[in-house]
């Protein structure tokens, strides 16, 4: 904060900084970019703020963002309908969709465990999951949440909870990212492709 | 852009990718963020940019960012009124103030020369600068462009527009950046350091 600029500027920086990715330096240059962009740029942004807040739903199914009924995956017919994979959040869908690899459904959880943050089971949309596997003939369950300890303890708990259903439980593999020279790995991402190697 | 997403959510990301240093990966992040935040904290946001647009002006003297008159730095009296740091934009004067090496007064050119872009001297408030030489007993004009092609042009230009009058022009100083190691410096940097070497 400088006593530089007025308050207006100063206080746009900070709300900005709060942005998850933006720094102090990133929320000036964005406010001085405001400043300078021409006046209808600005109003069409403000409208798309405004309409996100206002429009975007929840999948009823899967918890994906949804304009209000089922999202665009669960009602797309060529998706494959044998296969769900977990992901923490929409964010998760996206890089998945990135790498091209899957074409089944999803399933969001909108969070992962976090005893110390008090987000337990029942805060995330597990039921949701589990009731899903009544019905529609599910032969696997993709978990692919983050491999931190949240996402960790997440995929370890949604293991036993789908031990009584008759349904094959995957996990992302973990080890060397593809590219990535053995010297520069950290120790825990060896340590963990030294445990999964397979067979060459 | 993912069809698995509402459209709205897919406006919002390619909107805020087109900020500076915002890339298509931070918008998402930022998307979801906006999302899941309290509806007031994002009216307030919403609020903040309007005012930023509606209220800042230029200050008439230096051309910083002001709330409607003379700006926060030209108006504090506490200010040493004999130097004036020439910056591009009004991110320079931050760095400048940042470092706590500088308490005059500012210039701020509102771009620097580009002729590729069509920007040349009667594009930036250079002639503003000028007038402030005439009258108010300033001695020294620091020169404090960017060290990019444009910034250096800028600098050079306004080193000889500032020969006719009687005052000291400086420019900041290039060279090895502080806790920097020779081996890890770009080959033109060390160069200028070298060219502008000075008795230790």
């Amino acid at each position: 904060m400088h006593k530089a600029f007025p308050d207006s500027i100063n206080r746009l920086i900070k709300e900005l900084s709060a942005m998850p990715g933006i720094g102090p330096r990133s929320a000036e240059r964005i406010t001085f970019h405001i400043l300078q962009s021409p006046r209808e740029n600005i109003i069409d942004l403000l409208n798309s703020i405004k309409e996100v807040k206002t429009s975007v739903r929840f999948c009823g199914v899967c918890s994906n963002l949804s304009d209000g009924g089922t999202c665009g995956i669960c009602s797309d017919p060529a998706r494959d309908r044998t296969r769900i994979c977990v992901v923490e959040g929409p964010g998760g869908i996206t890089a998945m969709e990135r790498s091209g690899a899957y074409r089944g459904l999803y399933h969001v959880l909108l969070g992962a465990l976090s005893p110390i943050d008090g987000v337990g089971p029942d805060e995330l949309r597990i039921g949701g999951l589990l009731k899903r596997l009544s019905g529609e003939g599910v032969a696997e369950i993709i978990l692919a949440t983050d491999f931190t300890t949240g996402g960790e303890t997440t995929a370890m708990y949604l293991k036993r909870a789908l031990e009584p259903f008759n349904v094959t439980v995957t996990r992302l593999s973990r080890g060397v990212p593809v590219g990535g020279s053995l010297e520069y790995v950290d120790i825990a991402t060896l340590q963990r492709a030294f445990e999964d190697r397979r067979k060459a």
